[in-house]
């Protein structure tokens, strides 16, 4: 089970997450691409870390929005979605290039990553997009029930595309498997025990308690953490000792 | 000797340009990455456009400077600098990548490409960008004299990257061989037989004619023609005519 | 009947409409004020533009989104939006300060338009940012039949800001009411006599023909055109000789 | 002796500063205007802070650079930079008039203020932005010692705008009277004691020590605190109480 981690998501000045203490704990870091947030030099650096750790580098691109950090609406579709998710995968690759890295995987952020997940005009743009990048990049997707994963892999294997599925970490499930938003009390768990029971719930029983107080299936490739959640970083180091 | 021209320009709605009536005429297009003009819809159509016409794909990075279009200077320089300039290389390279070709060379634009001929630290930045994106990709630099080109020539080879050296057909050269300022009265020739005139100079005599009416030595490898000066393109055929 | 017309939309170096040809024959300018379109530099020339010949000035405010021109929908509600209107409104009545104007109305933009007219949040977000610029600024509104108007005016009366209904010349109406979308066949009067003839039935009849084939009532107290519009433009003369 | 500080300076959902932990102990707060930092919702909210604790308000306007948060040299100059200018401060203008205040004061960020220190025509350009904004708004400079003040008022006063000469509370002064660039060790003074010391140099004996070593006249009308500053924040009260 890997752990994945959105990183690089400062701007210029402004500084958001902290990439150096969280980096060490995880496998794959999806790097905001300059649309949504990061920009060249701090993916550089990012990049650099990634290096430094061995950590596996995704693009992580958004909606072309700064100030709403990609988690907006924004009414993006077609061929000018799979544009702009070109150009993010490309501009991320060119800047891992020059470190001897490659972009691995692409993960998409916030709106664009929940509306990818409601629409499968959007899904087939995300899908389309990374068939066309070309070098068999696995896309990120949210993870559910056995055969719901099945029914997304199978459309997008027809694309010669890989899917990776993920949970998350210490999000509330909704009883309709999505994640419950951010706007809603109970939507991010902060308490390290509660984030490692639901690790375990999903990693050793494929499941996940819901904030309504059922379960739902989950079966999952990859699990993620949230950097700017300060008591679970501290708790990352046990969360890896509970799985092991 | 290969023609050169900057293309996809325009940014969301608006329209900068005629690449489409250019396109056909031109050897290389140098399509602007999405930081001083273009952006990821206008970067595939004008990749799509070069396509049709088997033209070669370049990279034409600028300034992170949208609404001076990348003509100011800008204080960007460094480990910064190259990861502004890595970034476009990747993105444009993405949106190549989707339509089955790549980046073929770079060149810089605007302010930037005029502090790369005149600040060593600049052109070494841009030097590094694009031996770090490692892709043996040539950086067109402008031409000057025999000598100063290969001191330049020499310089970029110890790091592994080609130079191509370039003329501007429409421009008009001081007698420093540097490009006469846009703002000058006579800096931009719009009168076709002038441009065929100076392209035949700098052709068949390796020299061009100063503003201040002497002559320097030029040699080049491709020549620049500006998609926006409506004389010129009318024009295109004849100079072509006129060079062979 | 006073003519409108959306104005200042170009960017940097960008060009977009026509100013300088248009502004002799309009009575009110809707200056964009640099979120959707439009810069400092070219909302100070415009302001120019509109003093010298005595145009009426109106802030264009609209979201922030250059790259889609305003023309997307976007995410924006609330005291957002109503900051981001007064930011826009500020902007340039503080252009308008510098040469002895004043922003004199407000005409929103494109998207944010057509989400006022269809969503009552919106519309009270934008009377609430007008009401509260403190100016007594007219909000201009789509006119519809007189009931439809007298609702709307009553609800903007409450807050203590008069409604200005406007008629499009040039834009085709549905069965509904509603501007037929730009998208749709048939949606943009391209002729004049067309236009000079959907301006006849609104000012002499109160009443618009619609795409259908049908007519519906239409009351309004200023009419739009489309500086775009080259066709109209030429017509513009034409237009106001026909009025009189 | 009156203190202001540098506010609304975060981004979006990126954070910077802790202006509600600063508002209380300050007389004037920089409220940035959204080209190098801020945006109209933050605006609005450090507006509301200000009012809450009685604090006025001034224009603190930037060179269009968020990536560089305005610390960049930017090639502004002339009526674009004033066009700049107002805009800034009308869009501030229009977020203050929706709660019942007014832009009260003008003093510029980062680079442009740096740069109309040294240049005149930048400080002519501010001079005139002020002036023409037509409001009895003072400007914000760098004080000196007398004479060179008395020069610098001299100078606005033909245009009819007051000065208020500022002196930094935390920043080391060269011995030319400028202050030291931050990239130099010992350009920010992070000790409370330093800090004490160099506020009573400047507030009792009109002067203040270099980083040189030697002591060099100053005389300010207003003290500028740096809210990033944290070891400075913590000790306010303390110079405040070391004042009276």
């Amino acid at each position: 089970m890997k752990f994945n981690c959105d990183m690089g998501e400062s701007f210029g000045s402004w500084v958001k997450g902290n990439d150096a203490a969280v980096m060490p704990f995880v496998d794959m870091a999806n790097i905001a691409c300059g649309m949504h947030a990061s920009d060249p030099m701090t993916m550089a650096r990012t990049v650099m870390l990634a290096c430094r750790y061995g950590v596996s580098i995704g693009a992580h691109p958004g909606y072309p929005d700064l100030l709403g950090f990609g988690r907006r609406e924004f009414a993006l579709e077609g061929e000018e979605l799979e544009a702009c998710v070109l150009y993010q995968i490309g501009a991320l690759d060119g800047i891992c290039r020059a470190q001897g890295r490659r972009v691995e995987y692409v993960k998409p952020h916030g709106a664009l990553y929940n509306k990818m997940m409601r629409d499968e005009a959007t899904l087939d743009s995300m899908i389309a997009a990374v068939r066309r990048y070309g070098v068999d990049l696995p896309l990120v997707v949210l993870g559910a029930g056995e055969s719901a994963n099945a029914a997304l892999r199978e459309r997008a294997a027809v694309q010669g595309v890989e899917l990776w599925f993920e949970a998350f970490a210490d999000r509330a499930y909704g009883a309709d498997g999505r994640l419950v938003p951010r706007i809603k009390p109970g939507a991010v768990h902060t308490d390290a025990e509660r984030v490692i029971q639901q690790v375990r719930e999903i990693v050793e029983q494929g499941q996940v308690s819901t904030l309504e107080g059922g379960t739902i299936p989950l079966q999952a490739d990859t699990l993620c953490l949230h950097g700017d959640n300060e008591q679970l970083l501290a708790a990352v180091g046990r969360i890896r000792a509970a799985l092991s």
